[in-house]
């Protein structure tokens, strides 16, 4: 069974995939342990892992190959966050091939012209491209996709842009009538307002999915009240998590000169082996070394 | 300045370089922030970020690569964790010249036959290759480097492998005289005893280098007052702390259904925006952006 | 249709597969477009396109990822060369997920100990495994394929290393005992007869594969009169092709002081675009870009 | 010395830098052993390689790693394709970082918007930036240099896009005001003259780069004779000939059932070791195994 189906499966039996953001195999790993749904493969949690802004500097190549190391070491299907799709309907062809046989279930494309500026940023210019030229873009990903259950998700900025409520239902339409999949709708308001308008504005047959990083008074409850909601991404906090301890923890080791007080804190090497898999590696050698 | 004549100078303004374990270039920008020395670009940790064991799975290529970005992100000096040398004395002529390149400040490499086990991991096999054997990648690492000031350290298993302090000496002069640059001792005990002995009976020329991870009571004061240290590894911190916080992060989500109450605990998104330089994009928007 | 499958079904209808080398897809669909059968994922030539001695210094990362990309844009069966399996039996199992993932329709591994030598070098030390340990890889090759077409070539070196056909022979039965689904035999006398005695003189149910470099007399339809032969790889003749030519090319520019009088024997610039597949963007143009 | 520095020691010795187009550290090789002076690490090239079209679909990270490798083993300066700068000039700030430590000497950026087409295409769109634009990524180039010498070549597609000879020379002239190095005007007339005429109304300061495929009449005497020019690139000669030869040596090798009669065109298997460095090797092993 494709990574897709597995998707859409999950879709339908719980009627909302929850998924966390990673950016590492480990992160993924944590996500599948933690019981979520699916694992989002964040360009915004790579750049940061990479300690360069997320503004298309990363390269495909690099979330590619992490976006295959993630769906073969977690298991969970994996949602993948590719941008602007890399430039125009042509990179799209060539992206959507590359992201479904490296394991991806979901594709999730932004409606903003390449190179993006990160969505979240304050004041940040964000430049969007014209409806009919997503909408060629949204073609192009359903022609390159081989397998019919790869989700193909259209995510418009609109809202985001500034571009207000009727923008974003127009492009979501628009974004629907050429084949998407699902709807992402963004929003940096600091309340979930905008967004449940949006979502009880929504007429459309396909289901939306939703980024509550500037509103975390949004829940996994709400969002089933408000039904429609599909895909619920837990945007940016396997990193956020990250950088906070290591913060913490490398800081501590300073003050302390030498870490006998930080070890409570931080998890143990033999989680970290078990997490590797290291009794199997033990298992292994018994069987095959000889 | 090279990064090695960097490392060089740190050592002797300081009399000890310490080292905070990376498996990123967001770790090892993080590591910078805390005031550390240098940043251990570690094989266990990027393993783990892989989610594979450390067993020789992730390939020269994936920790060079690493190594080149942490060097370039956090401005650092980078101790490069070689494991083995990726194979014999040929394979270390190539690798050295790489991580050389890459910008490492220093290379350590141990006297395991490839591929390795993990030193920490209880049970482990630990095969040693012969005095000779590793001399002979000694001086091969030796005739790689372009730059002088390139810091060879050789690491010595032997109190690991269950052999004794007078192999380890045996070992580590051996080292010394095919010209190492600094000798790393590694030991599982879990009191500093066994590495202390060790350094008290050290005869040598070149400083010691310590990973204290299973003897955590050792501190930075202990260290300098021992003498003849050189340089001190906090060696999994990073990953430990990373793993520790996406733990708790993941599971307070799904507890609560919702991200309202781990924002207090993870960095915010503001934080994130800074490490990865989100102002100086702005600026440079402004600047070249017509 | 899994890629082994279809390596199994060509080499069951046509009783020979017939595999080119190739070091890049533009290689690999250039041995397509001959109307090979397969292309053989060459570590010898990978390693000359990177300019560097065929001695494991290219890493399996490098040659996973040329092994992807020429099985994607060829659509030839690749068999992958994964020489010793780059490590041990635990490095086998990793091994053999990776290429099986990447689209290997089969994958050859060879009883040489790593770090190898490639074995066409006059007075090249080849150093061999213990049949054991050999038969251990096997094993592991096996319980790590997903797919149990994926074929699992288990090549010896032992004619190579001098050890003689008596030692080859027992070697390959130990092989095929151990699971092995087809048997390489390499040699480098200047003729075929040391092969042909071997071929002649096997027992075992699996076909053996054959690497005519040494002896460019063989042929196909000697091959097929031998019967016994599954697999004839012409093992090193994209890169040697590519050499030659652009030795010549680039000496008569030097000497023309100009490219006019190249263009005969070089391609077009049009020929090229054809195998890039131009005449598609134009076309996805028209239809995507709006 | 710094690559750029070498680069344009040898313009100023010898008042023309003759580049040979490579896409493998092994054509680079080639080159330098046919004496050319630098190699041009080029993106149709590398495309070509990968079997994708000239569009932006090789990665800057796929790109960056040959120009590298490129680099490191030929030690010839490498005249890096960077196309648009993959994106804007945040994008251009990043990546001249990027070439610049990975020992390019020289940048040559074009004047089209991203995605790019191939320039030679027929019929193919060619949408150009803004002068202004333009400059900013130039004035980007700049900034990001570290080292002064690190030349930046501004190449203009004015000609190629049908605008005619006062918008390329309005344009170099924006560019070198601007403060690029060098000028690249490209041309795809199937004579010398429409370049020639360029070359002669030219009265900027800094010297011509010329890529004559389309006009293969042009030799290094009539650039001579023209002055002004610093740079002849000979653009896509190494990925050419090897089509050619692999498309020969694989049709003949099809039609004899065999290697017997292909071995006089290809190098031989000694030829190629000799370029791997398997001399290097023995003696290393001699020296360094134990």
């Amino acid at each position: 069974m494709g990574a897709g189906t597995i998707f859409r499966e999950i879709l339908s039996r719980k009627g909302l995939v929850e998924a966390m953001a990673g950016h590492s195999p480990l992160s993924a790993m944590l996500a599948a342990e933690a019981g979520f749904d699916a694992v989002w493969a964040s360009g915004f949690e790579l750049s940061a892992l990479y300690g360069v802004p997320d503004v298309s500097i990363v390269s495909m190549t690099q979330h590619l190959d992490m976006t295959r190391a993630m769906a073969e070491r977690s298991g969970l299907p994996v949602v993948a966050d590719i941008d602007t799709g890399f430039g125009n309907a042509i990179n799209v062809l060539y992206a959507v091939e590359q992201y479904e046989r490296a394991g991806a279930a979901a594709i999730v494309m932004e409606d903003k012209s390449f190179p993006k500026v990160t969505s979240l940023i304050a004041g940040g210019r964000q430049d969007m491209v014209r409806i009919e030229e997503f909408q060629g873009k949204i073609e192009a990903a359903r022609a390159a996709r081989r397998d019919k259950d790869l989700v193909i998700v259209a995510r418009t900025e609109a809202l985001i842009a500034g571009l207000g409520q009727e923008e974003a239902l127009k492009r979501a339409r628009a974004y629907e009538a050429a084949g998407a999949d699902m709807i992402l709708v963004h929003s940096k308001q600091k309340t979930p307002d905008e967004i449940e308008a949006f979502v009880k504005a929504w007429d459309g047959r396909v289901p939306i999915a939703l980024v509550p990083t500037a509103y975390p008074q949004m829940t996994v409850a709400r969002v089933r009240e408000l039904k429609k909601v599909g895909l619920l991404i837990w945007g940016n906090h396997a990193i956020r998590a990250a950088v906070g301890a290591m913060r913490r923890t490398f800081a501590q080791i300073r003050r302390d000169g030498g870490i006998h007080s930080v070890e409570a804190e931080i998890a143990t090497v033999e989680d970290v082996f078990q997490l590797q898999g290291m009794g199997k590696v033990k298992d292994d050698e018994k069987r095959f070394l000889r």
